[in-house]
């Protein structure tokens, strides 16, 4: 706390994604975002604006999202955690609340983050995975995924994995993938110090089409040389994404 | 196929319970026999009656759930199982379908089951198993609910851990249990000759108890003594309730 009496919170949330018009307010939809706000409201009995690490899509879920908040209440963090989870929707949850210096910001005081994508690889769709991971009941090569996805690490480009490349600086750094398989699950892995719009779904939508022989691995290279969406393959759909873990130099 | 042209047919099946008012058909409520039933006559253009393995209580789940069928008709197993997948709601998978003999049963034939029950212990709800495990804040001793299910394998009268015991034959054999946690999850496994009505959730119920310490794990041999369903504990919820697995002599 500072000497004017506001304390500045960290929460830490998981989300189901699916209902929901992603993390940003806006008009005529419901968003995580909205939900959460209106569930402070109800608490603090004011309107308290919140900022999240990021924007996530539609459809698209997290198992470690973080927003900050700004308050003068003295409300005890494991109160606020408590009464939060009370009143918000079963397909959010906060894990924790703490309490972190004023110069903190949950967007930009991220060095790096943590994708993961599911893939139900099974010849007939999972009843309990339904909305939480692309069905797709077609052989996959793993081994082609593999070795494509070692051609996106590393500090690159990323123009042609951007849905909508407004700014200049499209160049991002992934630090480590990985491909991990649990009886039918697939389960893609990107971290990586910044993700532009859908880039994490156009890279897998790219590793679906090496998977189809439409690309070779050693044509991504090329494809981040081009710097052109169109080079590139589909946007893989959001149900299957999930922010995973959100990496802070300091709280 | 026997000489009057009858094949008989055993469909495995995985489903998400909760929008289901159990297995069985009743009137006036959604059921999964009934919501299979309806897919199977708009591929055979029939009425087939289908009989499962077990009846499954409102809100229960399956990982592998079993239901046999007869009919004249030469449709190929993928064929049947690929129609079946495409008329189901998603929360019912058809995971295999295989011709069996005219003398086989779903339900007689079956040797042993397997049940899992999933129980979230942690200090908040998961947006991802809601009404798919047992949300259970409190503190858990695995290690007290480890030594009461030891005291439950093995044959015994199991009338106190049975909703309704009209049958004289209360006697089962629970051939092992098992604990696992994995994080926040824990995963309590029963695998048994045959289960009574609520077995499984009354066992839970019971083993949370010792947890609670309202029961010490030496009790259980004096409740099955009892024969007296108020001696157990609590039903325990049907959301975090699996079966798992079916066993069969031969099919």
């Amino acid at each position: 706390m500072d000497g004017d009496g506001m304390r500045k919170l960290l929460f830490c949330i998981a989300y189901c994604g699916t209902n929901y018009h992603g993390w940003q307010v806006q008009e005529n939809a419901i968003t995580i975002q909205q939900t959460i706000q209106n569930a402070i409201e109800r608490i603090f009995q004011e309107r308290l604006p919140i900022c999240g690490c990021s924007r996530t899509d539609s459809g698209v879920h997290a198992n470690n999202y973080y927003f900050h908040m700004e308050t003068s209440s003295k409300i005890p963090c494991t109160n606020i955690q408590r009464a939060l989870n009370t009143y918000l929707p079963k397909d959010i949850a906060v894990k924790s609340v703490h309490e972190v210096s004023r110069d903190f910001h949950a967007r930009y005081s991220c060095c790096s983050k943590e994708y993961v994508y599911l893939i139900w690889n099974a010849p007939y769709h999972s009843p309990f995975y339904e909305s939480r991971a692309l069905y797709y009941p077609y052989p996959l090569s793993t081994s082609g995924i593999k070795e494509a996805m070692h051609f996106l690490e590393g500090r690159h480009d990323f123009t042609s994995f951007c849905a909508n490349p407004l700014s200049t600086d499209n160049i991002r750094t992934i630090f480590h993938t990985s491909i991990e398989q649990d009886g039918f699950m697939l389960k893609l892995l990107f971290h990586g110090d910044g993700f532009l719009y859908n880039m994490v779904r156009i890279m897998v939508g790219t590793l679906l089409f090496v998977s189809e022989k439409k690309f070779v691995p050693d044509d991504i290279p090329q494809i981040l040389a081009e710097k052109d969406r169109k080079k590139a393959g589909k946007t893989a759909p959001p149900e299957g994404l999930y922010l995973n873990k959100v990496y802070y130099n300091k709280k």
